[in-house]
């Protein structure tokens, strides 16, 4: 530093640093003030999680996304007349009583092998989602659960030993090997009926074959299986892409021929939300399902609602790791829209928002 | 592809793949199963996060944290023989009775500014932890919200515009500069009072400054001053580097002389660890507070338990997103540790790790 | 702190904590010397970026994947005696000396939206990889770019506003609306086309009406074009998930009957790893291109070579951020096999590992 | 899907999807065109690394931070008649042409482990920086280089093993403890002469006291010995957290009564930011010295200039993952400042963007 510079400044240089340190500041209301949960009152968990919003950083996004998902819950097209009004050119609106926001679930493979299948299983079996959207991996492991187990594990395992004792990891699970030796084994006589069908006229599409491996697991256990039960399609754009791929090609050689069209795929999973009146999406984690979900909403000019929860970053420019504004300007999502982005593995937030919007709405009575 | 090879090496080849696919897996225990939390038999949230436990990912790690929180809590020198007798020779053991794990608490400036800064205080109030480390941020929030308020805000908040309204952003929060004059009026007539002092023989430290300040503040909703209350040590290693640093540039100016100084600290916080039958530490955030304790813990060769919350990352060969182990090299937590950490927010996985520890822990009665 | 402990341990304490401090090391050998690029002798870029090797963290990483794709392309059947023998029983030895290592390449839709394209362009172009995977996005924006452009935006730009004024944001890029406009004219009558050979007997997959498309731009500065004349295959999992599938949405209702199948591919695909003397993978970003790649290679027991580029984290048990050592333990990639990630954006390191491989290796030639 | 609605809306939805999905765009200047580099004309890494600003994402942010930088080095108050004007009545003026910005470099410990500490030595010997602030590691680890050496290592090698072993992980980095033993017999005599003259009057702080090692080292491999020479400042706002402060913690028991003073230092640090006619800041990681480098200048309403080179994320709160933005409603970087975040680990980019900026440009001479 250059002290004769000082000597000179001194005064005026302190005045600055002060005026720039002490500037004036405007009112903020006192509803935005923050304030985490008080232990010193008891153990309330539903307190605990509602202060959640004052307490700031991601647990505020872990509260909107609560609201979003109840707004999502709580629309009903009988109810909101301006909307009718806006849309009646639009929309038929013969029986406004039954039209509620169809609801988009879409989840990574890894979420399938983790206990939030569970979660997603209540959701389905009780109807509250209306359409799913995974990964291969997100549809076979869900039926290998029901044939075997997935394990806890280490995210530190050793991959070479791991190879040797025939255990796959999955983060900090582990998928046995004989796993899918049993799923070869469930699903190979399936492949070969559907070869004969085809031969018969029908035309496979991947959401038509989820549906009838959910009808052919035929156990409770499975979140297809009430899939199949509810008529609740699930759409599935890269279904080769998992053990169902090698399975399809090791009957390629065994019984040559089946096809399966994603054409009629991409039309039907559209038309879901052309021919909604409101449209909610919930995705965990990134990659194909998260961009397909946001793609077929662009089809209707964007959803209504929105519910991110991911740990992908948007500073690589990877659709995995936008924020909900980027679908925005695609038109994915509607300008007008309640979105929030979590920021965290899935896994620590989706039961508790489960338990505070699913579980708590009354609207699926 | 050379289809000529293919045409050859048809049969070994499909052979070698179902070999690939299919090789024999070894058998796991039926305790590591992964499990969610089942929401068909109604929501009990004692239940639900205990599931987390069989969850995978984070949840796994979040349900292993509560676990060494509860090990640390639950310890007791007069109930540990094996430990008494491998340590006869290094530790006074005249008084086994009052002797448990003495729990280093660190979290960043941020988190006195979110909602956690409650939960902190309920800890200090109530004497469940026994050392608190934070950075300078971590200090002056505390007492600034004592005189005034911090607000919710966005992340995506125009810093241009912000300055202008006098708003400071810290992520989706907002600190109005005016909680800055306040703060101001509050401490430069304590910094005169220290100065006298200091002229009467005071050595001035930051753990002694912030102790001086938990008692002028007076104020129940102040973390440290039930740190002051409960002679609960507080460290600060970098004490100048936030507003209490722009005080302190300030009053050199108004009355210079005073002097803070930095030795005694560290030979206070070292003894610490060094004078600990064992030590827990449970770390929130990254940055010089989370190295400060694990060095800490260095000088006794390592701590016992550890669990850390934070968002860094590995791979940048930074101190603030090293794991655990990272710091079992270096003696900082012991080989034999139960340590994990949580990838997360803080925010989202906090306050219900109290719930299941210190709040329903009965060990402080 | 206890101060009457301190007082009786005081001196065993401080002789602890120097013994836990001043542990004995054992000796490592200066070829691990750290080292970073010493710019006083001048700026020589080739030196430079050898210095990464010795530099740390993730300039390391790089320079291993600079290693391990020189090994790739190195590698010949006919030099590797060893490899020969072993594998005398399995593989058809009858041509040693034109069979290399095969090399698949992945990449997200961004990177083709990004100035990466024009790098992939030059590897497809000089017959450098043999194998390509990749999104919709990954097919159709390299198209889109030869009928009009991409443009740099701000990853900060509001999404709402955007969409006024028809500007899809991808990060802190730019694809405005015409450009699908663009797409729609020139696609829809090569769809139409495919329709009428379909009903003359083609069945079209993925891969197929890529090479079609590549055929049809019949433009040098497309990456799918050179793929074409090359006939380096080009594989796309989830290919109805972008703008093609948009217009096979529109082409279903104009001209309906379009039918892709995917179980072709996925026997192409695995074929392409099971009948290759050695595969190495290089995979920039994550989803299910980098899964698709991986799980082929299981096909064969595992790639020997394998570079990941992406900004994942493995904490959250996702694929796409699955470190190198989980698809080991899937045997996806060999337990002996070279492999490395680099934690980064794409676009940082991926021209410069380019520059340091293919663009300087003779072996094309 | 509710297939009467369809069969009653089909016309209208196809019709309003495209719509949706055919929305015009305003036109975008050529120069903004996405274009990434050709290899086919050779490689000349001059051009490839210009051509980085038009590769989108990452890239470009490291093409603007090359700007900045080139921006910060260029500018001198000579030349700027219109900041001289604007700021005649705050400013000395006597002597415009010794006028540059005032750069602050900070850097956090891992990076002095890391190679790029030759390229630090580099900008520090040449008199390119101006104010360096670092931790307590980013010191030490300086001076230790002097003594010893830190070696290449794994980010999965066993911290048990290691322990055993003595030898200390950073990330993949490894410092032997040799080294804390080598570092312990150079520095203890240094302490003991400061108490010496601490006794006859000096006031140590934390830039004085690297002043003088840097002195003592008296070694050109030295960064901080450069410092010394070069009379450039040393801030560290936590001087103890580190190895040095546990030679402190020896020291006040061998030979107590060492003082620390940090308050002179906030003092001086504050006082570059103020008296400086225009700062560039450059700060590799985060954490304190990141804060400390943006706080001092808000003594001064803001930098001109700011490139942060970091993996941090915002979304968390914490300050070490803040955008430039953040610090902008703060008044630490001026709203009309030219201000870039990297995301990425520094090692990748940091040699580049010297390359490109410090080593080419003249205005050193």
């Amino acid at each position: 530093m250059d002290t004769n510079n000082i000597n000179s400044e001194d005064a005026s240089g302190i005045e600055n640093a002060q005026k720039a340190v002490f500037t004036i500041s405007e009112e903020l209301p006192t509803s935005q003030v923050v304030k985490g949960y008080d232990f010193s009152h008891g153990l309330d968990y539903k307190k605990l999680l509602e202060s959640y919003m004052t307490t700031g950083f991601q647990a505020t996004n872990y509260a909107r996304a609560v609201d979003i998902i109840n707004n999502m819950l709580n629309w009903r097209l009988s109810e909101d007349l301006e909307f009718q009004a806006q849309n009646a050119d639009k929309m038929d609106l013969t029986n406004p009583t039954r039209e509620r926001t169809k609801i988009f679930l879409g989840y990574t493979s890894n979420l399938i092998s983790s206990g939030l299948r569970e979660n997603f299983l209540y959701l389905v079996k009780n109807r509250m989602v209306n359409v799913l959207v995974t990964t291969a991996g997100g549809i076979e492991e869900d039926f290998i659960k029901c044939l075997s187990h997935t394990y806890l594990g280490e995210f530190s395992l050793d991959g070479s030993d791991l190879r040797k004792r025939g255990l796959n990891r999955i983060g900090n699970l582990l998928a046995p090997n004989n796993n899918y030796r049993k799923f070869e084994d469930w699903i190979m006589p399936i492949f070969d009926a559907m070869l004969d069908e085809q031969k018969k006229g029908t035309l496979w599409t991947p959401s038509k074959v989820i549906h009838r491996l959910g009808k052919e697991i035929n156990d409770p256990n499975s979140v297809y299986y009430w899939a199949y039960k509810n008529d609740i399609p699930v759409y599935c754009p890269a279904f080769t892409d998992g053990s169902i791929g090698d399975m399809l090609y090791f009957h390629s050689y065994k019984s040559p021929g089946l096809v399966i069209d994603i054409v009629s795929d991409i039309r039907a999973i559209n038309n879901e939300a052309v021919y909604a009146s409101k449209t909610g999406i919930i995705i965990l984690g990134g990659g194909s399902m998260k961009h397909h979900i946001c793609n077929a909403n662009l089809m209707r000019n964007g959803a209504e609602y929105a519910v991110y929860i991911n740990t992908g970053q948007e500073f690589d420019g990877s659709d995995a790791g936008a924020r909900p504004d980027e679908a925005v300007s695609w038109g994915k999502i509607k300008p007008t829209a309640q979105s929030v982005k979590i920021y965290s593995d899935a896994t620590l937030v989706f039961p508790l928002l489960v338990s505070q919007t699913f579980c708590v709405n009354n609207s699926f009575k």
